[in-house]
């Protein structure tokens, strides 16, 4: 059979390490740096002809180039003779640009894919994308996992009394669904709504939260606005205590210093996107998706359904 | 007939603008600006149905960035139903990167040829190609103009006496005669070569230099290594006066201080890739391509042979 080889580019070198070891191969030899003038220069440094590899790349950021590296890693392992060349993205960027919301926006969502497949990817490997359409823009395969198990199981072993899970906005409120039937709890919803054009927006909440522990659910965090309103919201409104948890922690901007200032308790994310030294705070707690995904990995190598992961 | 639209993107808006004006057209309105967490938004704040949109860009450092820039404009300018979708890019990124020089690595040159055909451009207008067979990794009609008649012209006008036109590397003795035809004068070749492992590289001059005027041209500077090297070598064996010229101006790293410390009299280049501030040196000229792009602008719009652009 094939062999099956992981490299690492520089968005997540850590995960991409847990992962090989998980999997029980060394990550492949390869370095990935920068000309004088900010070209981007790769070199593969071991045979990879006819192997089933593995590129692990979270277009986070810097996210341009971070995209850069990964198409043009892309370019060198299929002109390498790659057998297969699968895309470990744990996270998608510009997933958040996936229709025309307005006149004569890019759906870059869309451009994305279409760019990796004009690179050379054979098959994309995400977690939580932030529309599940985002799926459908590929004419590969997708392996689509999904990051609440993880989050959930987290919040389980604290064995909270009386728990309400609270999606932030509309969107989100089969996920939090999800994570609810897990932890056999009820749901509620921030219903924000502005009743006149320049009226400040209500904090509506439907459903039951008073003297509960609510644990706010979301895909991204970015600035960190929508989910720290939320969670005074919440506290306002009764709430025991209010902690919050979501798969990619972007965290850009104000995010750190809303969250600190936050009623939010404990923040729970995962290492999609790694935190490192800017994005740190007392309040957060990184789960990894390793385990996760190279379970994918390998089952998708030994030809398995992964179906069973989503359980 | 259908309507001409000039879009500038983040790499060059001067010359935009000088391209814009001499066409006779406002530049079209867009903002290219950045989401708090490094994603770019773009939006065309105007109509552009049944256009021809030209969008200038040069894909000059920040690379990456410049490159996405682009690739996400021509997705939105495509959606918002652009007639065609012209791309001038005076300098072309990565075009070094054109060939496997060693084993396992990318075409980067290409896959931007790719990429940009991918997201939906119609044709890509270029300014001294690095390699003249770039044309052949796009399927999409190219224009590819040359810079050597606005070099050669400034230094046509200062009426030197004896004039040799000097190749810094064999690689470029093509464009030396061209320049030394307009020039009408004798050309010269820098000869560098190892002669043993280990061995400095000896500067042999093939030609006749000595009490000449000698231009050295090339096409891209970057760390001005080689450029400056030429320069000592050519003063040293000889040479009345040392002048240098490129088309495009990269000057990454250590290059600004290697030409003010070098004995290049004067540096002539264009500004298909902007000087900026960091780039400053009493040395250095600028010279602008705005003509030559708006002619040839007007001329594809007008359906009219642009050969002429080449005597
Ligand atoms: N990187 C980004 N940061 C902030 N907002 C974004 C970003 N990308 C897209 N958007 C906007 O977010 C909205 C989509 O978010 P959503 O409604 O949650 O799917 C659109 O109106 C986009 O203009
Ligand atoms: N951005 C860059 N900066 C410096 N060297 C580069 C760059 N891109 C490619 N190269 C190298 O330059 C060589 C090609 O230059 P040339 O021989 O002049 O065509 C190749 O060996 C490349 O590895």
């Amino acid at each position: 059979d094939s062999k099956l080889k992981v490299f690492s580019l520089n968005s997540n070198p850590e995960l991409a390490k847990e992962i090989a070891d998980n999997i029980g191969v060394e990550l492949g030899k390869c370095t990935v740096t920068s000309f004088s003038d900010g070209e981007i220069q790769i070199n593969i440094e071991e045979s990879i002809r006819g192997c089933d590899v593995y590129v692990v790349q979270s277009t986070c950021e810097p996210v341009n180039q971070h995209i850069m590296e990964l198409l043009i890693m892309i370019d060198a392992l299929k002109r390498a003779s790659a057998r297969t060349i699968n895309i470990v993205m744990p996270y998608y960027g510009y997933a958040r640009q996936d229709r025309k919301a307005r006149a004569r926006e890019p759906i870059t969502a869309k451009l994305i894919a279409d760019l990796l497949e004009t690179a050379g990817a054979s098959r994309v490997l995400m977690l939580d994308l932030h529309a599940p359409q985002i799926q459908g823009f590929f004419n590969l395969p997708i392996d689509h996992l999904v990051g609440v198990p993880i989050l959930s199981d987290y919040f389980e072993e604290k064995n909270f009394d009386d728990v309400v899970v609270v999606s932030p906005d509309h969107g989100g409120v089969t996920r939090a669904r999800k994570m609810a039937d897990r932890l056999k709890a009820p749901i509620a919803i921030i219903d924000k709504r502005r009743p006149r054009p320049n009226v400040a927006e209500v904090m509506n909440i439907v459903g039951n939260i008073e003297g509960k522990t609510a644990i706010l659910i979301d895909d991204i965090i970015d600035t960190a606005g929508t989910i720290t309103l939320a969670a005074n919201a919440l506290v306002e409104n009764g709430a025991k205590d209010v902690y919050a948890c979501c798969t990619h922690p972007v965290l850009s901007g104000p995010a750190i210093e809303r969250i600190d200032n936050s009623k939010i308790k404990e923040l729970v994310v995962t290492n999609t996107i790694p935190l490192g030294e800017e994005k740190a705070s007392e309040k957060i707690t990184e789960l990894s998706v390793a385990g996760l995904i190279s379970e994918a990995i390998i089952r998708v190598h030994e030809r398995q359904s992964i179906s069973i992961l989503f359980d």
